[in-house]
């Protein structure tokens, strides 16, 4: 029997936010012993992801990258209606996905050492995301 | 006790369909109230993804940047039995992935209101597409 | 009741290694007739994906494109802890995604014919990686 919840976040434009410490709550009193917990932003601006947890200068450099794959204010773009990170971020958003998944086991996420749960904010400005984790075993 | 159906779509060549209501109905017809829908797609050379559901210009630029991401006919590829497009399209396929999943809360999706769920083509010709959905809970 | 399996994978330095034979195994050992087996590593620095089977120039070109998404030793990366290729690793761990999931249907993995299951090994050097098979109903 799964078991969700919905929580929101405000993030303080472009950059990255942990939020292990959340879903790992939510996985600890869902009960679960095995299972799946699955991680969703229910945004097309921002996404999550699951990276190195220990050197800050790693999220730096995935957003100087993120600024190759999918650059602000291309001339090739003809959607930018909310400004210049506009198409970018959906197009980040793309590569990088709106979920994440982690195996649970002994009621825990199965999480490598280095590994810890992001959301990305690809806008500029401060946004409210809304993120739903479901558990199911 | 999961659900699990599989339908066909007919590609127009490279380009995106949506398929929201496809698996919003097989959610539906699941009479799962909470869960995961997980859709998949059993190809490589076409993805599936969540984008914005309002602008078309977003989905021509994602197409505008999948060329510079995987461009096709590129002098470095070895592989190119089906034509200039058929690395690209593999790689496309690899960066934005052969399955999507979505929460399920009261028996529907729980997608964003700017979410949409689409098929992108990725060979220049028609093709038919075999997507699988299922729900757990 | 989900049915889960970690085993530990060596790899040979950069490159690509099928594991579908032993995901399609736990599948089978789960006796779970339809559900989602979820594969994922618990690393920052390889990646999992579904590709093309049966060319290896598929995996080669992924390579070659792999190189230019996330170079080795940009000069604009501040992290190169471990050497030229930590970052680039880190950053196509981001790109290609640390989980694939599958589903399954009468008891198999509903693979199309052509795809496979491959760990991707994105360091120069060698090392042991931890794989967490999930299936669930």
């Amino acid at each position: 029997m799964a078991h969700q919840k919905t929580f929101d976040l405000r993030t303080r434009g472009r950059g990255t936010t942990e939020i292990t410490r959340e879903v790992e709550k939510l996985v600890s009193a869902s009960g679960i012993p095995t299972g799946v917990a699955h991680i969703f932003v229910q945004h097309t601006s921002c996404s999550l992801m699951i990276s190195e947890n220990a050197d800050p200068d790693v999220l730096r450099d995935l957003e100087t990258l993120a600024g190759r794959w999918a650059p602000d204010a291309d001339p090739a773009y003809r959607h930018d209606t909310e400004g210049d990170d506009d198409m970018a971020a959906h197009a980040r958003s793309i590569l990088t996905g709106t979920s994440v998944s982690v195996p649970v086991g002994n009621g825990a996420l199965m999480l490598g050492i280095w590994q810890g749960i992001y959301l990305w904010e690809h806008r500029t400005h401060s946004h409210t995301r809304t993120i739903v984790v479901t558990v199911t075993d």
